[in-house]
């Protein structure tokens, strides 16, 4: 039905445009979408001579002895750097570092009004695992934590894995750990409507970039046995000699039952189907395949692998994207804050799965009674972050 | 008269010792001085849409196409990273990239409060000259401009070298280029005041550091012709054989009389003595040996190379220091506001030795009549910002 879906499509098209020429406006108004201020004034001599010399020469005699104490009388302790080498932006790809600013700014922005925590935006103009390792060392003294962000993969894997080992501070790439949270979150909670237990459920994961396999690892982690994951060329099975060497691993630890093939073979039975991919990539007839009560995460953003009425008129129980005009919107943003506030004030030094995993059964909760229409909580939702960061620990 | 000496040095030792307490005290009550705020709130479903997904996409999209504009939609504009290896802080000496966190946060608080400038904050855990450089052109897309601050001579100089060179954003390293700007608008107004001629100042600098080179090249560029600059080993001449190669450098442009030996060989008949290298260095017997109405500008900090009343009574008519409890401030806040402020507003892309010397006369214009007390506006100088920006174009 190409004609039908082009027509349903069209109103979301309009409503983005309007979007995009005013958040352009806005941007172009702001001059950017966060300022720096100082938290105490400069007005007379004495202000200068406390924020300033002769008064700062105390405080960095007093942090050259007790350096671990630097947190304390500075804003590391309380910032987040927000760091891509803009090489994976949105749904825009590799566009660079400059057009990924803004990006990161709208982080930061985030961050700072859902957590309270001080987000410094850098982009990066190194794109290599040792440049961009080495550029994020070499600034890290400056910061609480690190949030990397939109970094292609598979860099992005050894990336974040080399910055963990050798930064004595958090480091997350938010958008593997960050989805993998939330998807988990929401996982529970329509297992529970469904009256399945979670670990026993058969999920097909479509798209094996940084998100698939950072929600499969997740999932693995919490009981699932029995993951699927996809990619263009289909089913990734240890039997496919096209598999760079992530894929390879993944390949090892899912497919238990071997299936090979395309898309149709991974979906025929599976009772949940998680998009990480692109628009269009789920069709009606993929969802009919499934178990009854199918469960559609459908996460590409802007536009989803399969629209939600579509998905629901092939069968799907409960339907969740990224998008903020359909119900349950899997947003990384029910996670990142909570999880940096918590390691920031807990003094944690690394983002462990167990803290993920915790952090999925802690959003999840806060759904007091969940059903198809409501399976993940609101960013909105008072006290989300502070639950969050309360597992954190 | 040592015992007197200990005398009067009593009292600042005291005050000193109450502003680091008291700074201490504000430093761990704030967590830091900075603080990052948004410029538009995230309260409903489309302040979020607008300041994040989706709008932003297309504010990326476009930066993708039109990068020069990033400075127009994002924080870059308007934004100067104040840069830090921590290995020349202060007087403190090399204390490490923490401890230099509260004078990097206090720098971006003045240029703050007196530009209206977002001050970024960097400190890095890189100290050789190679990995400066590539850390700093790794995150400087980030950044309107860069100012590099407390790094170590002879390092400075090669550091901010390359990266002038390599980057299209205006790099300045304030401990040099503030401080020669801020000490040559004084002596355009001590030469006033004791009816000399500017090129004729016989000029003496103590100290070959960062400060030490870069004001010698400027009041060369300013037109003076003899200069002498002395480290602790006496006058830097050509004809010593234990010079680093920037100090035989200095030699060859410098000492026109071609003299040898210590401070008092170079002091003798000298009108102007520039002390930027560490307190007690110059002595009353040193001043006694310089012509008469002598210039002193003596700016070790906080404890000057001879203390105002000192030098007076050994015989100089205008004193200047580095302190602000004492008439005469030599303060790098004078400069480097306005010359980031001029920079990003002109789209400057390198801060050039013209413009270094047009700030200086601008600065020195402020007084509308020097007097040995006041050779030099203060920070505080209704419009000096923009004076000093309006010059940098």
């Amino acid at each position: 039905m190409p004609a039908k879906k082009t027509t349903k499509k069209a109103p979301t098209t309009k409503k983005k445009k309007d979007y995009a020429k005013l958040s352009l406006a806005l941007h172009k108004k702001l001059q950017g979408k966060l300022s720096v201020v100082t938290k105490s004034p400069l007005k007379t001599r004495d202000d200068w001579s406390l924020m300033y010399t002769p008064g700062v020469g105390a405080v960095s005699s007093y942090l050259a002895r007790a350096p671990k104490e630097t947190g304390k009388y500075t804003m590391k302790g309380n910032s987040v750097a927000v760091i891509s080498d803009g090489s994976a932006v949105l749904g825009l790809g590799n566009i660079g570092p400059l057009a990924a600013l803004p990006v990161m700014e709208g982080k930061c922005a985030i961050i700072k009004e859902m957590a309270d925590i001080d987000g410094i935006p850098l982009i990066l103009d190194v794109h290599d695992v040792e440049g961009v390792v080495s550029a994020v060392k070499a600034v890290a003294p400056t910061f609480g934590a690190i949030n990397l962000e939109d970094i292609a993969a598979p860099q992005c894997f050894e990336i974040e894995e080399r910055l963990k080992a050798e930064l004595n501070i958090p480091v997350m790439h938010d958008d593997q750990h960050g989805t993998a949270i939330v998807v988990l979150a929401g996982l529970i909670n329509a297992a529970k409507v469904t009256k399945r237990n979670l670990s026993d459920l058969r999920v097909v994961v479509v798209g094996a970039g940084a998100a698939g396999r950072a929600i499969t690892l997740l999932l693995l982690k919490a009981g699932l046995q029995n993951i699927i994951v996809t990619d263009r060329k289909g089913i990734i099975s240890t039997k496919r000699n096209d598999l760079v060497k992530y894929k390879y691993e993944l390949a090892k630890i899912t497919n238990p039952e071997k299936r090979e093939g395309d898309l149709m073979v991974a979906l025929s039975g599976a009772e949940v189907v998680i998009g990480v991919s692109g628009p269009g990539s789920l069709a009606q007839a993929h969802v009919e395949k499934m178990a009854e009560r199918a469960i559609v995460f459908a996460l590409a953003n802007p536009i989803p692998e399969i629209m939600p009425e579509d998905a629901k008129r092939a069968g799907a129980y409960i339907v969740a994207t990224g998008r903020s005009d359909f119900n349950n919107q899997i947003n990384n943003s029910l996670a990142f804050p909570g999880i940096f506030k918590g390691a920031l004030k807990n003094g944690v030094k690394k983002i462990t799965d167990e803290m993920k995993l915790a952090a999925a059964k802690k959003i999840a909760s806060l759904v007091k009674k969940p059903t198809p229409e409501e399976i993940i909580p609101s960013v909105m939702t008072p006290g989300l972050v502070k639950a969050v960061a309360s597992v954190v620990k």
